[in-house]
């Protein structure tokens, strides 16, 4: 057992959002799907950008977010993901950095341009995405420290990495370092158009025992099992995961351990503004929570704590100090 | 008499504003005038940046955010300012395109990276901004389009742009073509350094008749007339300025034209967050007033209006409909 001096190790996309207000009209124009993420090339992301409105800039990535949320919580945390030369992955490196999140990725000049995603925030606080991966598709195995992914307790890995194939296989890499030096797989399913384009290979790792910790929405989580009814897809995956996490939005989140369950309400909330990053968030206090040995019922309170303060601002990353709303109970 | 096609042309530094929030205690320690702008290097830029704390990015710029207010207004208006051919500069050139300003000044590869503005945010919502001009000290009078101004109403210029030696000097031939062509100048003096700096230079302008509407502040206005009490301040510049304008921070504004005055308290506001921005937008609002041949008073409430929407969020540009919010007066 390798001294474990790392609470959480992610890898994920290296993003820059650009976030713009919309409306329902310029979705449908667009052809876009309300709430989900698509992935767009180079063309398309300047198209776009022409025809958005002015922009807000901020870092993001998914498992960035869960990262950032995890620092600011006062956890050890290190990042792995490709950015391109350029100011906006100077912005990326500089924002994870300063939240104390151990990044040490080098900037690839070959790679292409530093993703970004153009996110549209609709009046109902609800957020589009249009993902232009650039360097981030380029993540390469070699970036995967086997001695950083043995000192961690758990790796973070986000479903939207199984798209390109050069991640896909960094993030393969990484699960088996895992699990040969005792460090726990946590998975999250990021968007149902990711399960479809890829269940097959999802179901393959939990079936094969390479998830511990399993984070989904109720949405993706039924595409997962192809099943109506949450209550039946718990039954169908609570024997294969060791630990199910399911959000459910404004219904609050539930969690199945073992042979516990628990589940908590949405944390009440003064204005919702942007729900971007609210996973992500969730996700970062869930595993606080669990990096700190937090009941499961308080683990999920932490992840509701989490994601309330993102969804009252634009952008996903913390704004207030986290540790300070999560002090009660971390 | 030109047709006059534009109702403001404004030129200014075309910068993107890098936001943070910050503490008193770490603005003495790096030796910082709280609420003031200084100019810093590129290496002391790169210094700051690390010691900062995660950014949010938006686009800024004294007179790029007035021309946006206006934009945001319904009024027609163009923007010169020079940009780097840098991921910055696109995103300067965007979010004013997307707004509806017609801005043309091509970026160069040759004048250096995009301005930005490290801006610190304390809990009194006081903004403290240090700014690297780097390409925007490059603005040449080659930038600036005779036809452009001869087709403005009003043009209006930053007293920020004087530092520079080039930009200073576009500016002073903007100045004569405008008033050759019927066209308005006018001006901030945008900051008490800045006046401190130029004190010598403005009150030339002024004296020769070339600023036909001034904005400042009560303290960059007290700077500037070397006094000690508002009153006596307007009383021995009334006669020199056409119209003068004096911003009051919670306590309004007034406004002195010809032989009329007329004063407005600020407007209400439910929280107040960044004041980035407030004087660029009261600004806008006056401007907007006065192009739309309202009375004084009507345009400094329209400032008031402009200026209450920029102080309730981050970032210097408005995010609310503010032409809904100015509806009732414009």
């Amino acid at each position: 057992m390798n001294e474990k001096t790392i609470d959480v190790l992610a890898i994920g996309n290296a993003i820059v959002d650009v976030i713009t207000d919309s409306d329902d009209g310029f979705l449908s124009s667009q052809g876009m799907a309300k709430g989900s993420m698509r992935l767009i090339d180079a063309g398309e992301a300047e198209r776009l950008y022409e025809a958005m409105g002015p922009g807000r800039e901020a870092s993001g990535g998914s498992a960035a977010n869960t990262v950032a949320g995890l620092a600011a919580l006062g956890l050890r945390t290190a990042f792995v993901g490709q950015l391109g030369d350029d100011d906006l992955g100077q912005i990326f490196a500089h924002d994870i950095r300063s939240l104390g999140v151990d990044f040490r990725t080098p900037p690839s000049a070959d790679a292409g341009a530093t993703a970004r995603c153009l996110i549209l925030v609709t009046p109902d606080a609800q957020r589009t995405m249009n993902t232009f991966l650039g360097a981030a598709q380029h993540l390469d195995k070699s970036a995967i420290d086997p001695a950083a992914i043995a000192a961690a307790r758990i790796v973070y890995l986000e479903g939207y990495l199984w798209d390109p194939e050069q991640p896909r296989a960094a993030m393969e890499a990484a699960i088996d370092l895992a699990h040969s030096a005792g460090t726990k797989v946590a998975f999250t399913l990021s968007d149902g158009f990711v399960v479809e384009r890829h269940r097959a290979d999802f179901l393959r790792l939990i079936d094969e025992g390479k998830i511990d910790i399993l984070f989904a929405n109720e949405q993706e989580f039924l595409h997962l099992a192809q099943a109506t009814s949450l209550d039946s897809a718990i039954a169908d995956f609570a024997g294969k995961v060791p630990t199910l996490v399911v959000t459910r939005s404004e219904r609050g989140a539930l969690a199945h351990s073992g042979n516990e369950r628990a589940s908590v309400p949405a944390e009440p909330i003064e204005r919702l503004v942007d729900t971007t990053g609210a996973g992500d968030l969730f996700a970062a206090g869930f595993l606080a929570g669990q990096a700190k040995g937090k009941s499961l019922e308080d683990s999920l309170r932490l992840g509701a704590i989490a994601a309330s303060e993102v969804i009252q601002h634009y952008g996903a990353r913390p704004e207030l100090d986290l540790a300070a709303l999560a002090a009660p109970l971390l």
